[in-house]
């Protein structure tokens, strides 16, 4: 059961001929969760062949058009096939307005229901959930009203250890499996046992963090906390600064810095400045990012990355701090 | 004085890995005029570094999505310069309201004036007008509102016989600029000399028609007439004849037919279904086209045409038939 993390783009502002705008399309057990949608996210959503029945949410950080003008041709996509169900749309409040007009000016047809959601100030810091993983939202401070997202597996149960079971003569095979699956058994023997005499601790499920177009904001320690995979904008060198400042956005050491912080495991930078579009940069963008987060580095268009457990303890409950 | 047509794209409906969605950038004497702007198409633009400050013009043949979607970020790509000067920008009726929603929802930055023209009922055949060419536009037949257009470099002068300056004592240089231009001159021995004696007769300038998205039309003989280059769309191949009428496009032979009785001396096919994308299928687009026209051939993306006169004699007045 691999979680696997396809960088669609990196870029941000505007979509160049080497450099895709950013998207990260995340897939777990033939679902695919996609964060922000510039225009021509389709283009690499197919080149991946990631499959428009297995698109299950798009989350939209704000209402930019290198993050959301995607959305239109990528919801036209999926009404390619006949039934596909319907789809979750997170976003800022506007997203439901900027689809209806789309939809309505282009006569676009749809053939599902979009559920689109959109924070506002009551929402609940849970904006999704399905049965393996839950979406949290939180905003962020950028030159109009941005979201920072969250993802994590849902809990999983600890290791089965053969071992033990073998110990209390309970033969491998189906007895094995409903253990595995949380239900007590009864031995040949006559024994009962509970899941918990054969499985490990339980594990936490695996969490990636998407936090796009921010300058440094309160809540991104929550958003990043222990992330197993991280995925933050990553603008600016040092060098501009005070652009960095003024246009509300983050630069490479605050990203890595604040990763570090928050103990993320593996740190990708994305959202580019369209400045940046040399192969020299990326040794510059890897050095101011490393110098603060051991772990860190520029994503690359198309690449895939497989989520790996930190195998951290679960935080209990639903893994929602108050 | 070259007149160039770039292929930003061929396909149709949806951008794909290995073809994009059917544009042609002109270009004559730095200005750059944008014929359709599906999604991605600032990417091609930007590859073939045609300019954001060449843009003057932008015509939009009709609002579904894969001919328009690109249109916000090409706009806001042009904005990326300070002062670019106005833009054009045809199409059909709802173009402007589609264009002001994008603006509206997403907070798009514009920093120059953006003139839409929409078709109406009562418009003159001629929708722009420059220093060097016109651009005609008349209605098509597909399943909303659709325009054909027409790019028609103005008439000029008849070609400078050297041999005939030569013949009246003219020395080469200057004055033979100025009867190039038009201008009345003297020469050294004190005679007269008028343009007509030393150019032949005036010729037509450059024409290109733009067709795509229609079933055959009324309006396509005139949009084609005597084109020196004609893009037209070829989605459909024989055997999916039902397909092409019951959505109102054309069959590849209808293409290339239409293309013969107007006597176009090019034709290049664009907008193809993304079910030919195989290499395979253009051979028999070329195939069925070259059938019914002598020079038919499917479009290339990325590809440079330049635009030969066909000497052909002007039509006399601006151009426009009655």
């Amino acid at each position: 059961m691999t979680m696997q993390c396809f960088v669609l783009g990196s870029g941000g502002m505007m979509p160049m001929p080497t450099r895709r705008l950013t998207s990260v399309a995340l897939r777990l057990e033939g679902s695919v969760y996609l964060l922000d949608c510039g225009e021509g996210t389709q283009i690499p959503y197919k080149e991946l062949h990631l499959g428009q029945r297995a698109l299950a949410l798009v989350a939209i950080t704000h209402l930019h058009a290198d993050h959301v003008l995607g959305l239109p041709g990528m919801l036209m996509l999926r009404a390619q096939m006949p039934d596909p169900g319907p789809l979750v749309v997170l976003g800022p409040p506007g997203l439901q307005r900027f689809i209806d007009d789309v939809r309505r000016d282009l006569a676009i047809y749809i053939n599902y229901t979009i559920e689109v959601r959109e924070w506002r100030p009551e929402a609940a810091p849970v904006a999704y959930r399905d049965e393996q993983l839950q979406v949290l939202w939180a905003p962020l401070d950028h030159t109009v009203f941005c979201l920072g997202y969250r993802v994590e597996e849902h809990d999983r149960p600890g290791r089965f250890d053969p071992k033990r079971a073998e110990a209390l003569d309970l033969p491998c095979g189906p007895l094995w499996g409903a253990l595995q699956q949380g239900r007590s058994v009864e031995t040949p023997a006559g024994l009962k046992v509970q899941p918990a005499e054969v499985l490990g601790p339980p594990r936490r499920g695996r969490h990636v963090a998407f936090i796009t177009d921010t300058a440094p904001a309160p809540t991104m320690p929550r958003l990043l906390q222990e992330a197993d995979l991280a995925f933050v904008e990553g603008m600016f060198l040092a060098e501009h600064a005070a652009e960095a400042s003024s246009k509300k956005h983050l630069l490479v050491s605050q990203a890595a810095a604040a990763a570090a912080a928050a103990a993320v495991d593996q740190l990708v930078l994305v959202h580019l400045s369209p400045r940046y579009l040399e192969a020299s940069y990326i040794a510059r963008f890897n050095e101011e990012a490393g110098a603060e987060h051991p772990r860190a580095r520029v994503a690359r268009d198309g690449e895939l990355i497989e989520v790996e457990s930190s195998e951290r303890p679960p935080r209990g409950g639903d893994g929602v701090e108050p």
